[in-house]
């Protein structure tokens, strides 16, 4: 197809499409002819994927290339992928830790140790819930990593699910994809029902307490 | 204390606050001599809430100030909260809504009387929803909300959990505080625990398949 026929089937401008071109987000099209160069159904479904990643989980053009990188890198070994995803994943520009950031990132290993999760020394979630640790307790919300066991118990049998439905067999471009649209949009979903079911239940909460206050 | 030592203790710049007491994000300090202004640890415990916003939340400044005004706000019903906080923290600019979308979103609403969630017919995580499920469908990774089912009854109970045990009482400064603090960094939190507990997860199944393959 034309750029034009992409970008009305992608949902996205020209322009985007050429810069994308440009950045090597998305592969080049084949040239038919002098000035005529067509796009595939993998350049629509890489547009898409981009808007996923961008519109959906938020993630800035960084993030997107390191994903793109390693999906047309297909001679990844497959268990290497949630490692490289993850770290795709993770934002481009690190915050220097300071103290407090130290002390909750040991707090946070004992509490995963605790868990009996394996999980790599390094795996950037770790800094991430030691963030979240830091930032209530400055706020006066929590005392330790206790606070997040009810959360770990509810996600455990999840992700637990979640990594036996997938495939076995396939490309690492594949599982690349599946693994980063997986985390990034069901990450989202997560969210998103939280809310929902929080505005849910405190609606429950408030009727019994009127009914009780009667 | 003087702006130098309140920057100190919350770990941004002088110049940050001085924007933030421009924008409005933190209220004046108190003026005790000519050239001279005094802050308080309200001043400190606002800062630390925007840095938790805005560093473990990713928050972008025009919602952090309508979670600031909330608070302020020391009026509100506290039935409403919850909703002022969702709506809050919403980015500040919709994308208009497509086809896909608006089908979707007729989806999501099903899916969600289906569950028996009584939610707002507003209520801007639906939207939310409704993306994350025109992305899965662009990528042929869903056909229909039922993808969702599983995330959804993982959620209710914890969901239930977090508001029984909301205190009641206090003001609606407090409340505002709480659930504004309690939905971003708890999400982040949720993501950061399920990529662990994946990282675990698909660690086991290996083992399982390498044992099962000798």
């Amino acid at each position: 197809m034309r750029i034009s026929e992409l970008a009305d089937r992608a949902g996205v401008s020209v322009a985007t499409i050429k810069f994308y071109l440009r950045d090597g987000l998305l592969p080049p099209g084949t040239a038919t002819a002098p000035n005529r160069t067509d796009y595939s159904e993998a350049h629509l479904h890489r547009l898409r994927l981009i808007r996923a990643l961008r519109d959906v989980g938020d993630l800035d053009l960084a993030r997107i290339r390191r994903i793109t990188t390693a999906i047309d890198d297909d001679g990844l070994p497959l268990h290497t992928v949630f490692g490289v995803v993850q770290d795709a994943l993770r934002p481009v520009d690190e915050r220097p830790a300071d103290d407090d950031t130290r002390t909750a990132a040991a707090d946070i290993d004992r509490f995963l140790s605790g868990l009996g999760w394996q999980v790599s020394a390094d795996a950037s979630s770790r800094g991430d819930l030691a963030d979240c640790l830091v930032a209530l307790r400055r706020l006066g919300r929590a005392s330790g990593p206790e606070v997040f066991r009810r959360y770990a118990e509810a996600v455990d049998p999840l992700a637990a699910w979640e990594v036996s439905v997938i495939p076995t067999g396939g490309s690492s471009s594949e599982a690349v994809e599946r693994m980063a649209v997986g985390t990034v949009v069901f990450e989202q979903a997560i969210a998103a029902l939280r809310r929902l079911a929080h505005e849910h239940h405190s609606g429950l909460r408030q009727a019994r307490e009127s009914a009780g206050a009667d």
